[in-house]
């Protein structure tokens, strides 16, 4: 049965910060970046799947310049692996999949990340984490958003800021 | 674009009981079934896919006879969605994957559960249900088994009695 | 058994916000104050001592004017209870406490708060929370700050600003 | 100033097991003992008050003997500190007390519980921990129950099987 060669095919994550990472700094009562929570959510998770976890940056997509995107576009590029989930603040998402969804045809590549972040117990982070997984060995090549349990092909997806949902175009 | 229809569609989710739903008696320091905690988690997952919920029993999968299987199954042919996900006690959980594949070629039906009750903190719960959303949406008709962030054709799959996860039969 | 009158006293909450109150914004990913959460920090520690819990505020104590300091005095002064349990920020717990402390004599008064909201999972407040209730219970009339399990009287204490503790003034 | 000491004196942690340490076993679905979580519960209060932590046994109190209660009487003796906190099971909390209120008279003791685990996320240990640490710093000798913010002397307090809760004799 071909479609279920996936349970041995291996994926690659990539981290490049986003809510779905942020602490609290208790002294100084405010949010800030340390180390990836993924390990630990694969862990709670029992994820079984081969991955393999790369951090290109720790950051707000609010922050991040047009070289910070290419810095992602050239990790997806050059990954031997033809899946791949990237971790990334939900502001400026749908900007990075533009340009992922632009340059790479030949590739399997999810966007997803969190409202609330990990650490705070509350998180969407673990499940939206679980559909991304399953998106990623499951949707033919294309770049898409996977949130709020649903994926969105690049070309056909917004943030809603009053929401904090994501949505179709039209 | 065929493939991206998967966000208009509706899905079913008969909740069973299992691990996913148990709670803690802190009278009596035993583990119980009372309400289900899915609509919980779909909240917590900030879940946007159209869902459908319907208890159809709150039981341990050991305890399961032919006569609950067969309510399962009648479900399932009846439901007007052709996707399905269910969510049921991990120890037999192959065994109602086995008669859902058996009778059921029209559906996508997904299986699934947890390994620690939702309510302990460190269930990994919320991960499988995140998967399970997605895999249902994608996937070819079929009944399959998912945990550990893979999915399992229904006739390729045992529960590892000493790991506790799911994996293929060779 | 004098001491043990204890039991039959009531208590009052009076709650000024600070750290133990605060929740993220996940729209805007921003701390920010709605409710208090000490009613469900009570449930959570089936507590069963008679309390009347009051919101006075919802701030952050660097932001706290004379005038605020004033209507805490105030609430303080009129309570018909002689043991009073304040919640407060951090930051100025101990200028309020001075305040407190160079007022009324006849009370039992203990500030308290948290270094990490109680709704980020792993805070402090449910802990400091028991302490303090203990404290108002048992120690004799004065203005005292608990935090880290320890008290302190009104006119021996100091926030250490690089720790994020409370200590001894020498 | 003489009531003030207490930010100085060293307190004994008696570790003896009871539903404050129980975890989930996701293999057998079963409730058992690992190690303590007392540590962990400490370090999340940021507790600063010096302990000094013992692991007596690891048991369910309605499993203990009179040898088991005989081992923390004499482990209560011999303790350089006069000042001693005991978590226990809540079944029989009550009858260790006894036995440790006949025979110490020198000594501060407490002894305290939980009605949920503390790794299940909803528990009160971390309520009952920072109160009896409190209740240990501030009470003159005598044996103590110290449940549901409330401190009972030993030879006036019962479990109320219905509710869970301490309670008065009459």
């Amino acid at each position: 049965m071909t479609l279920w060669l996936g349970n041995t095919m291996r994926i690659k994550i990539f981290i490049t910060g986003g809510t779905f990472d942020k602490e609290y700094n208790e002294i100084e009562g405010k949010l800030f970046f340390k180390d990836t929570h993924v390990h630990e959510m694969l862990r709670l998770g029992r994820c079984r799947v081969k991955v393999d976890l790369r951090t290109l940056m720790m950051m707000d997509s609010v922050d991040m310049t047009d070289a910070d995107r290419n810095i992602i576009l050239e990790n997806c590029r050059k990954a031997p692996e033809d899946r791949i989930v990237i971790t990334h603040g939900t502001d400026r998402m749908v900007e990075t999949a533009k340009v992922l969804g632009e340059f790479i045809q030949n590739k399997t590549i999810i966007l997803t990340g969190a409202m609330v972040p990990f650490t705070f117990g509350s998180s969407d982070g673990l499940f939206n984490l679980g559909s991304s997984l399953a998106f990623v060995q499951t949707l033919p090549h294309g770049v898409y958003i996977s949130m709020n349990g649903k994926y969105f092909p690049w070309n056909n997806v917004r943030k809603n800021r009053q929401t904090g949902e994501f949505e179709e175009l039209e």
